[in-house]
């Protein structure tokens, strides 16, 4: 259902290898759907708008409501955004700070039936989008990765474990790619950070499971410069 | 003495339920260059042949070698093969055991100015291939990543650590499509050894670094268990 509004939407179309010399070439080859260019983190500016609350009020809260939502619709279908910038040829991530601990990516809950693509531009837009209604520039690339949540608890993988007929919540993260220049509202209770991948290397501790293997995901990029 | 691809052993064996493709496939673009076909493990042969034996004969004579060439030729170029079966629905990625402990992905060193693709072949035929003389059929395909050792010691990271100007080796993980059915003779001295994800997830202890994050890189394909 999705595959006219992904090919829409910025998706490369053909990222395979046809043959042996055009797999070999796959290093830094203008038009390789693999080159994803960054531009410095003081291309864009940052300002504020009204406070974003989390539709749960608490982790039980979460965990309830994902229940009643499952019995009624189905598992959970959750996108996210990874959108990177630059700093001095070193690529950062961009979080979201709630608080001083707690660091998560752009995105959000799907809607029943809604495109995973147009979904993820709406969270996108709806998070950082600025407030004089210009539209935002959001060019969704490749997958990153997916996630499963086999029960309602907080423990996702990224494969469906043995004997999960039934998993609660798919998380689908996609490569996000920026315009040269940009300018981002951010919802007032949240910080938006740069995070530098050796910071998020090998730190499951700070930032989860999820995030702190993005340097791992993302290594098979190549990254340009700007 | 044929060596079967050893599974479940040490590990509990899990049957993987087959209505879990419903999750997996919720994406699914048929065409999609990301859909990759497993094939079980009983449709692949395991024989032996000659022991291969490693170029250093020990770790101080391993970067001693590493030392002497990077003066010579520059920074190393290795490439390792993600081969991947499925057993009951479940991927398994095919690893070398070394010993009791030591597991490794096929693959090894270029050579000075080889074609990554060619040399991974070359490597994928040294290591596995057939005696007989036989082709080995194999289908390179996308990067699952990329590992920079910036020093002549052990650590390797997913990203050129900062100031690092000239790391000492590149370590390229290609996914490779297996064939329906194949032959594989496998060193006298080694194992193969077909590992479930869930076996190599958060085992860094275990697996190391790179392997250990392979469900991770993997996550972001469509399995088609065949």
């Amino acid at each position: 259902m999705a595959t006219h509004a992904r090919h829409g939407s910025g998706w490369p179309v053909k990222r395979h290898p046809s043959s042996e010399s055009h797999a070999a070439s796959n290093e830094q080859k203008p038009g390789s759907p693999r080159l994803i260019n960054l531009y410095p983190l003081t291309n864009y500016t940052f300002g504020t708008k009204d406070p974003l609350y989390e539709k749960d009020a608490s982790v039980p809260a979460r965990f309830q409501r994902m229940r009643d939502e499952f019995d009624k619709y189905g598992m959970r279908r959750s996108v996210e955004g990874v959108l990177i910038v630059h700093e001095h040829g070193l690529p950062h991530v961009l979080l979201l700070q709630l608080g001083t601990t707690f660091f998560k990516l752009p995105g959000g809950e799907l809607r029943q039936d809604e495109d995973q693509i147009l979904g993820l531009k709406r969270l996108l837009t709806e998070t950082l989008g600025r407030q004089d209604g210009a539209a935002m520039e959001w060019t969704v690339e490749e997958t990153i990765g997916n996630w499963w949540r086999p029960n309602f608890d907080p423990p996702q993988y990224p494969y469906v474990p043995a004997h999960i007929t039934r998993p609660k919540e798919h998380k689908k993260l996609f490569l996000v790619q920026l315009p040269e220049k940009a300018l981002f509202a951010v919802p007032r209770n949240y910080k938006l950070v740069a995070a530098p991948l050796f910071e998020l290397y090998d730190n499951s501790t700070g930032y989860g499971p999820i995030i702190s293997t993005l340097p791992q995901t993302l290594s098979r990029f190549d990254f340009n410069y700007n």
